[in-house]
């Protein structure tokens, strides 16, 4: 029965994701590339790799301006640094460095979380259109808190912000809780 | 031959996880859900994403308490913060808030690298039950840790928690090392 | 048809990672071992299994030296560690020590997101060789960045050690949104 069952179960994976797998095929075109797994062929888990890319390279981003402040406004925090950028009187705090430490520290907080509990939920075998909406909340939520902290919006648009992308992530913890205590 | 062996495979993994998969069955009732891949019907993998997503919550309470203390100590990061809640003069540091930042880093250094390592480690194949001691000192290490932390215990308790949830990392780390060492 | 797909799909994979699969076997020689699911014979996967642990046990053994410098510099971030270690006298900061707090947290803002864009990355079927290329340069990069820090070389060292293992990083995330973005 084992096979019938693979077979079939096989066959509605690909139902579901055909019209939708050039790109990944081409992606997979190198000389020995291995085969894609099953994963990659779940709709709900490629839509929160996508989310979760990009919120990466916004973070990827808060870091370089991050290092811009630094060189604008002359603060670094190491001598050495400092010594290759005028001199050691610029090794000192600055607080639109540490506005921008501070954003950067929040979202490692916040997306790391999110990467692993988005990444069980999506396997979980969520609807795609409810497991869109719990992405789609998170990213948004994280982009508005990067640019409320780094632009210094008016108290409470961070912190709304925040709290906002705290509630798919609190439904996901709960889901997969509630999914896997028997195994504890 | 390929077919049976799957076939088998199958059917072990079935006798393996059958009188539990209820509540997963349940959540996989959506619109279009999609099948349940491989990997979610790992009993190893299901219990460290279990302990993984108790920690995950643990670490989203610390969060909260971090903001309660900054409101009843009113010491804030942000002027603009600080403005909402009294005054400039709010804009300012406390060691009650520090201690929580504290905790919430070093829960960071070390949930962090544990959700990497658990979940490498549980697709290696262990025995379930010494998979489940493993995660399940680490989980209570990490609560012991918080606790001390927070309620400013005497040392060396919070080092010895520390300590302690270390060792089934150090484990893992070592366990996939052995495994992964030929594909380096 | 999907049994035969399946089955010559399995065959292939054994051809790949047959001569490399007797320590997984080996681990997986529990009393009862789960069966390794298909991700764990992606040679890419393990592959990038090896560096990411290698990474992270190098971030354990920052932390196990700040550990040691705060007690050879006597710099305690709490109360209750100074007066273990001589008195409240040494509850202070160190700039020794900040330094090596400094280099655990830029591998924080580094070392996280590579395991996860190498984990999903290695699940699109890159080339081997190519693949390997990414990971080998991070690893390096990453730890001649926290030889640069701790030793405190002379600038730009460490800087242009972070840009070059960012440059994998940046390929990685750019090939998973090409490959994703049609699942937004």
């Amino acid at each position: 029965m084992g096979a019938e069952v693979m077979a079939a179960r096989c066959s509605r994976l690909r139902a579901l994701s055909q019209p939708r797998r050039s790109l990944l095929a081409l992606t997979a075109a190198g000389d020995r590339a291995a085969p894609s797994p099953e994963v990659m062929e779940n709709e709900v888990f490629l839509s929160f790799t996508f989310y979760s890319t990009i919120l990466i390279i916004k973070m990827y981003i808060v870091a370089i301006i991050t290092g811009q402040v630094r060189l604008r406004k002359k603060a670094f925090a190491n001598p050495e640094d400092a010594l290759r950028n005028g001199g050691l009187q610029y090794h000192r705090e600055d607080p639109d460095v540490e506005r921008c430490r501070r954003a950067h520290r929040n979202d490692m907080e916040n997306i790391f979380p999110f990467l692993f509990l988005g990444a069980i939920y999506s396997l979980l075998g969520p609807s795609p259109t409810v497991a869109r909406i719990h992405f789609f909340i998170f990213c948004v939520g994280r982009i508005v808190h990067t640019i409320a902290y780094l632009l210094q919006l008016k108290a409470p648009t961070r912190s709304v912000a925040y709290g906002v992308a705290q509630l798919p992530c609190f439904s996901m913890a709960l889901q997969i809780l509630l999914a896997t205590t028997p195994y504890w």
